[in-house]
């Protein structure tokens, strides 16, 4: 059985800042005609499971414009044109921004977030053995934060009751409960 | 700390079949000026963790355009416009339509799958008691499919190695290993 789908024609429909769309009529596999695929294109993006001495988990509090709502969740940041070399310099220089910590990084692993239209990919670390930098990175500067650090029961707490409603947390938060917890 | 950052206007980009892509203009809060926000708004879509009598997990194998290759998830679908208030039976046709399988569905989370611009929210269901449907709907034209059946373990290691690199799938792989293994 083959499965690839042959790209006809790609329509560019938007190129932004933070994501390009595109259009593409296909041809599918097996003689099952032509169809079209709608497509985000995302330079990927990195994120962090900080954990505290104290066995505390770092959570950013921040307003997310796409449902116009709070959300919970691991730091994270986009990667930049040309940084997908140094993926764990990006990571840790987003959980220094947005937490002032430093930590010891180790990947964990990478996922596509909405694989059914959309390319981004995150890279995700674990930062142990977290100290406060003295005089962190600045925040960016369209970003209002506030930062928590909860145990994990709190934070799974928080997951059942839809207050942690972000999917790379989760993981994250899975993965400390899988590895981590009372360990 | 106020976090609401108000909409001073909209421009939409693109209305698709899949998506809807618009750029807001906002008001940052505490004073901090305007921005521009990219956002992708998409229905909806529903997974199920379904798992057989003799506790093997399924997997659909399918080509997925975005990432120009093959990818390993859960059994998934889109939520059609009005279709928000039944998730659960539209969970089950889903199952379904791709593997021929019926089975008893409980709702476990939900969770927006890129927050960051993106508004998709995955409902997740598992589905256990799983019964072959005699004559099961048929898959939509336009998707090419395979069914795995896998062990938890096997599942873990195709995370390890790369294969399976879907977050609504790791997801439900956790969730497996944290409140379904040996138990």
């Amino acid at each position: 059985m083959d499965f690839e789908e042959k790209t006809l024609k790609r329509e560019t429909i938007f190129e932004g800042h933070i994501f390009t769309v595109a259009v593409d009529d296909v041809e599918l596999p097996n003689g099952l005609g032509q169809s079209k695929r709608e497509l985000v294109f995302h330079n990927g993006a990195v994120a962090t499971l900080a954990v505290t001495p104290e066995d505390k988990i770092i959570l950013v509090k921040q307003y997310r414009k796409a449902i116009e709502g709070i959300s919970y969740e691991i730091p994270a940041g986009k990667l930049e044109i040309g940084e997908e070399d140094s993926e764990k310099e990006a990571a840790a220089r987003e959980l220094e921004e947005e937490t002032g910590y430093a930590g010891e990084l180790t990947f964990l692993y990478e996922f596509y977030t909405a694989i059914g239209f959309c390319n981004e990919k995150i890279k995700l670390y674990l930062a142990d053995q977290l100290t406060k930098v003295p005089n962190p990175l600045p925040q960016d500067d369209d970003e209002v934060l506030e930062i928590l650090e909860l145990s994990y029961d709190d934070c799974m707490a928080m997951v059942a009751s839809g207050q942690i409603q972000d999917a790379k947390t989760i993981i994250a938060l899975q993965y400390f409960g899988l590895h981590m917890e009372n360990k």
